[in-house]
C-alpha cells in the first residue's frame, strides 16, 4: 500500500532525497538510496546494534519539545546504548511516521538536531523509512556501533567487591522535566536542567576509555534511573549492592533548583531517569578516570541496600 | 519517562523476557538483554542493513489482518530487502508500540508469525524495543544481513542491452488485497491470492544465486509495483527500458480470479505492489536460472516504454 503513503506535497522519495543530500557517507560504505545500506566488516571487530522507539503522547509531547531537540534526543538515546557497552557509534537508521500536521519546516529542524548530534559522534545516517501516520508522530532509531572483539562491557560482569561508579551527575534530566511540566520560570539553572533533559550528551569517549580498562567488569547507561538500572546489573551478574545515597553526584544547578523549588535532589537522582550517564563496576584496584564517581560496592547475595539515607529513603531500597 | 511505559499487567521487562525465551541465539552472538546486541565481524564480508516501519491505519487495518500474518509480513518485507541485494539475513530488531486494546494473546500470535518467518530464513531476533502507544499499533523492524564483499547487487548496475527479469509471478498480492477489501467469497484461487498478500515469501535463495552470478548487474525487490520500482533502477543506472507488458508472469490463480471478477491482470501486475519478487537485469549471455522470466530490455536514454499493450496501457508508461 505504499502509494497511499505520500507525504504532503514533498512525497516520500523527495523527502528521502533531501535527507540523503545532507549526509556525507564514508568511503566503502553504501548509504541511503538502495534496498539496504552496506558496511564493510573487519576481522576481530564486533558489530553492536541497538534500537529505540519514541511515540508521541507516550515519550514526548510535541507542544513541549522543540523539533531540533527531539531530533537530537532521538539519536542521543541510541548512541548512549552504544556508549554503554564501550562501543564506537558508526551508523544510524531513522524511521519516521509523520502525521500531516507536521510541515517541512518542523522536519528540517528535527533532521538538523538529529544530524548535529550524530555528526558530533561520528555516526552517519545510512538509511531509514518515511511514512505517513494517521495522527501521531512515531520515531524509531537503530544505531550500529563497533567494538574490538571481547571488549564490549556487559551488564553481567559485576563481581562482589567491585566498586560501583557513575560517569557524572544524576537527576538533572528529571529536574529539567519538572521545570517543563510545572512550567517554571527559567533562570540559568533551570535552563541548564532543561537542556540536560532535551539534549543529553552520550558518554561515548568515556565508554571507550572504560572498555579498554580491564578492571571494568560491568557497564550500562542510566536511562530509567539508577535505582531501576542498577537492578539490571545485579540480576544479570547474580550479585547484590550497597549504594551510598549521599555519594550520588549532583550538579550545582540541580542543588540550586532543589533549594529554590523545594525538590528532593536524591529522589530525582535515584529514580528520575534519562541522565544517560554510564553506570559501571570495577575491581577495587582499578585506576579510575578522574570523572568517575564511586557510589557504592557490589556485594554477595541479591539485595540492593541504600546507605547514607535517613528514614525517608527507605522506600528506595526495593524497586 | 520509561516508567510510564508499563505494558498492561505483563510489564515491559516481562514481555521482553517472554520474547527472549522463544529465541535461540547462535554461538558468539549476544542477543536480547543488554544495552546492545553484538555480532562478530569477518574480513571480506559486508553487513547489510534495512529498516521498515508499519503503522496501523496507514499500512494495515487490525480488523483485516490476522496477528500471525502481520508478524510474518513485518519480518518478511525486511528480509526481502536483504534478498534484493543478494544478501543472507542474519539478525532482526523489532520495535513495537502497543496500544492497550491488544492483549497478550494477540501479541503471542504476532510473535509466532514473526519468529516462524524469521526461522525459515535463519534470521535471529536479537533485540528491539517495546513501549505503549496511546492508540495505534506501530511496528518497526530492522534486519541485518551479510554479503561477500563486492557481491551485493545495487540498483545502479544496469547497462543498456541487459535483459530485465523477474523471479516469479506479479499481481497476486494486489489481487489478494482486492479480495480482502471487496470482501469477496474465497474459493481456492482467492485464498491463495490472500495468502500471497498476507504472507509473502522473500526470495532469499534466489537472491543469493543471483549475487553469485557475475552477469547479473542490478537488482531490487518489487514492493511498490514493477512500474514504479523499475524506475528506481533506471534512475540509479541512468538508463531507459522497454518492457513487454504481456511477458509479465501471471499465476493461474490470478488469471482465474481476473476472469471471475472482471479484473485487469496487467494493471494488477504492473502497479499492484507487495509481490516481493526480485527484479534484476543481466547481460544477454548470462545463464539464467529456470525461474527467471525475461520481461524486457535495458535501453539507452531514460524512457520506460511498455510494448505489447493495447491503448489502455498507455497510461502506465509514465509513473
Amino acid at each position: 500500500m505504499d502509494r497511499e503513503m505520500e507525504l504532503n506535497s514533498l512525497g516520500e522519495f523527495g523527502l528521502i532525497r533531501r535527507i540523503a543530500s545532507a549526509v556525507k557517507v564514508p568511503d566503502g560504505v553504501l548509504g541511503i538510496g538502495d534496498d539496504c545500506a552496506t558496511l564493510p566488516q573487519k576481522e576481530g571487530m564486533e558489530t553492536l546494534v541497538t534500537t529505540d522507539m519514541l511515540v508521541e503522547g507516550s515519550h514526548f509531547l510535541l507542544d513541549d519539545i522543540p523539533a531540533y531537540m527531539l531530533g537530537w534526543k532521538s539519536a542521543a538515546v541510541n548512541i548512549s546504548d552504544i556508549a554503554a557497552m564501550g562501543g564506537r557509534p558508526s551508523a544510524s537508521f531513522l524511521s519516521l511516521a509523520l502525521p500531516g500536521k507536521l510541515g517541512s519546516e518542523w522536519l528540517d529542524e528535527f533532521m538538523q538536531g538529529y544530524l548535529d548530534l550524530s555528526k558530533r559522534y561520528g555516526c552517519t545516517l545510512l538509511g531509514g523509512d518515511t511514512t505517513s501516520s494517521p495522527d501521531r508522530l512515531c520515531i524509531n532509531v537503530t544505531v550500529l556501533g563497533e567494538s574490538v572483539h571481547g571488549q564490549a562491557k556487559l551488564r553481567s560482569g559485576a563481581v562482589p567487591g567491585d566498586l560501583i561508579c557513575v560517569s557524572g551527575p544524576l537527576g538533572d534530566s528529571a529536574g529539567g522535566l519538572r521545570v517543563i511540566l510545572d512550567r517554571l520560570e527559567r533562570g540559568a539553572d533551570e535552563k541548564e536542567l532543561v537542556r540536560r533533559h532535551y539534549a543529553p550528551l552520550p558518554r561515548v569517549s568515556e565508554g571507550l576509555a572504560l572498555a579498554a580498562t580491564e578492571g571494568v567488569h560491568a557497564m550500562m547507561d542510566i536511562s530509567d534511573g539508577i535505582g531501576s538500572d542498577l537492578r539490571h546489573i545485579l540480576e544479570a551478574s547474580g550479585t547484590g549492592a550497597e549504594v551510598d545515597l549521599k555519594a550520588l553526584p549532583l550538579s550545582d544547578e540541580l542543588r540550586h533548583c532543589c533549594e529554590r523549588h523545594g525538590w528532593d535532589p536524591y529522589r530525582l537522582a535515584c529514580s528520575g531517569g534519562e541522565d544517560y550517564e554510564l553506570l559501571f563496576t570495577a575491581a577495587p584496584d582499578t585506576e579510575l578516570p578522574t570523572w568517575a564517581k564511586v557510589i557504592g560496592r557490589i556485594t554477595d547475595g541479591s539485595e540492593l541496600k541504600w546507605t547514607g539515607s535517613d528514614e525517608d529513603y527507605g522506600g528506595f531500597a526495593h524497586f
